[in-house]
């Protein structure tokens, strides 16, 4: 009955819409690129009894009494935010809330087809720090947990802390912390084909926006001999005087060098570089490596060294394109992460779990293990359940699962 | 009590929750009762390039330069935001946002299986009237309309009339306006029936909250002769100082008798009798009532009169019960409303269109018209698309029709 009465992809769109020439991108798009579903039936006065009133009071009741009942009687413990304020979409900019709800709707629909986890796209009508904060606050109730998406730097380090201090679900800013976890995934398979560790490389990040930062902090943490990241400024180093706090903490922990300067002169020598910037860098730096170096140029559609380039100086080579080798894919993370995270109804998602995560993907690669092989595809259908089930053995581990 | 039943299977539920006999009220609501899918294909590269990036940059570049074209493009102008604090859940009164996720959630499917307009359910962690109007606020970039839902009276009329004010998308509270939708379907049959016209009829209404207040309204909207209503101490006069707005607001409009006094005072002699407050009819007040009149007692599970004694003494019994005929049933407007609404993306939903959707309603009943059955089957599949074509034809005639 239902489809009977609205069919928007057969319906003719917005008034004075411009008729477009066919495009395959617009034709997909018609109509969005989600729906919802019931999961029980509703076609009879018992069913209604039952999934409704009066029924249904009766779990509500229970809910009231025992409030982590909620988890196992509707589908919060299954459904994440994909919480966008539009302020960083893609290579795009600010565009506003609107605008980025084709890729909220992308983002929700990869969550379900890859991590078996429903998804629901919230692109808000204000970019206040405060007010996205209170706002998500407020919305926390009806879900499990909060992916955090195209929120611009240096915003989204204090919206992510703040909403982590505040809710008991997990939050995760996934430009931050699923570009990290696929390149430690990525890097960690480099080191293994070799044959070093991860403490034995520098790096070099080009980028201090969200993704640069968290890299850096990650990389560092699992193990990394040295990291420094280079603004548009060049290296962030402890005597810059132009440094947001972001960027003054960065100072403190990476750059054990002490490197000062252009990104050039930090690639000299470098064992890896991570480009998240969308800037370009010469030839002539990247021939500068050492031996056996790894080009990550991950900025889309133009990387930052393009392949060919690569190719001639470094060992292995990823970038953020599919139609490349070794794609660093965010889809290889969140979707098992979040699996992993609901399934046992972890509070947050800790360093632990996310190392854990990149392990687990690294670890997928196998035997298949070569400079063209470093990271799984983003459609390798064993990655999600691999991370998941790492991600929720990781939270049982530290305590932090609730069941 | 509840809480003793929880949990019928012991595998995967909350630890520490008591293992109890089968329940199918609990069995049905594990893991809730709703899932969103995917309606586009994310099987490989190809559709990842069309359905996220990097093709999906072009849609959000289109939706930039022309905002409304996120209507034709993402599935907001097919989902519907259901909205509550969890104040006013079913009979259940203030049990907050998590306990009343099973009902919105039921709201959902029912929008669905109904209606097929998608719907989220949203349930806030706050119950400040400021707070949850700039909240929504915020969320309405993403949603096509705005359900709200057992939010507490008086609260929910200032709710209301903010957000109406601020949105240019429908924002509807369904315990109002859906209940006086079907109220006045049902009592339009009811007078055909017995050969009167609206205007030849006097009704009171039992309760003074959210229902109360919107059938009141509505009903003189409709032209109905008078209409009084009572609350718990009496009837609402121009002479009492113990109202709140609303119910002074209310004086003004209703009562043109100049009733005072209790609900049985204002019985005798009246055509209507309307209940939407849980209480009960002393039957000598019944059958105090005009000859051929109409008893819609609508309290849930326990009817103001039972429908057995108000056979005795009315033309025409209906009640909020299914095990009855004359199911006064939300279920028969909220999802043709909102379906016709978003279907020609009304900007807001109007008297009008309320109206037309009550007369669709009761025109579903057509030949079948009798004293059990002044009102369509909840499960008559004919109403959903009436009401849509009707309300979305009441918008275009009104011009507020978007296409």
């Amino acid at each position: 009955m239902a489809a009977e009465i609205v069919n928007p992809r057969n319906d003719s769109g917005t008034e004075g819409a411009p008729e477009e020439p066919f495009d395959p991108v617009f034709a997909l798009h018609r109509g969005g690129k989600m729906a919802v579903q019931a999961t029980v039936p509703v076609r009879n006065k018992d069913d209604l009894s039952l999934a409704y009133t009066p029924g249904v009071a009766k779990v509500c009741t229970a809910i009231a009494e025992q409030p982590e009942l909620v988890n196992d009687y509707t589908w919060k413990s299954q459904v994440v935010a994909v919480v966008t304020d539009g302020t960083a979409v893609l290579g795009l900019g600010d565009i506003g809330p609107e605008a980025s709800l084709p890729v909220m709707e992308g983002k929700a629909i990869l969550f379900k087809q890859f991590g078996g986890v429903d998804a629901v796209p919230i692109a808000l009508a204000t970019t206040d720090t405060d007010e996205i904060v209170e706002t998500v606050v407020r919305l926390a109730p009806s879900f499990g947990g909060v992916n955090l998406e195209d929120i611009s730097a240096p915003r989204c380090f204090e919206i992510e802390r703040k909403l982590q201090e505040r809710l008991d679900i997990p939050v995760f800013h996934d430009d931050q912390h699923g570009t990290a976890i696929v390149t430690l995934a990525a890097l960690r398979n480099a080191a293994k084909l070799t044959g070093r560790t991860l403490g034995d490389l520098r790096a070099v990040i080009s980028g201090a926006g969200a993704a640069g930062v968290a890299i850096a902090k990650f990389l560092l943490e699992a193990g990394l001999g040295d990291v420094a990241v280079a603004d548009r400024k060049g290296i962030v180093s402890r005597d810059r005087e132009d440094l947001n706090p972001v960027k003054r903490e960065l100072a403190e922990l990476t750059n054990k060098a002490g490197l000062t300067g252009s990104l050039e002169t930090a690639l000299a020598g470098a064992d890896v570089f991570i480009g998240v910037s969308g800037g370009t860098v010469p030839e002539a730096a990247v021939a500068s490596m050492a031996p056996n170096a790894f080009v990550f140029a991950m900025a889309n559609p133009n990387p930052e060294v393009h392949p060919d380039v690569a190719h001639k100086y470094a060992a292995v080579v990823a970038t953020g394109r599919s139609d490349y080798p070794n794609q660093i894919n965010n889809v290889l993370a969140f979707p098992g992460i979040f699996a992993g995270a609901l399934q046992v109804r972890a509070s947050r998602i800790t360093e632990g779990m996310k190392i854990a995560a990149a392990n687990a993907i690294a670890d997928v690669v196998g035997e298949q293990l070569a400079a063209d092989c470093v990271i799984p595809s983003p459609f390798d259908e064993r990655v999600a359940p691999a991370v998941a089930a790492a991600v929720a053995a990781a939270a049982r581990a530290e305590g932090i699962a609730r069941r």
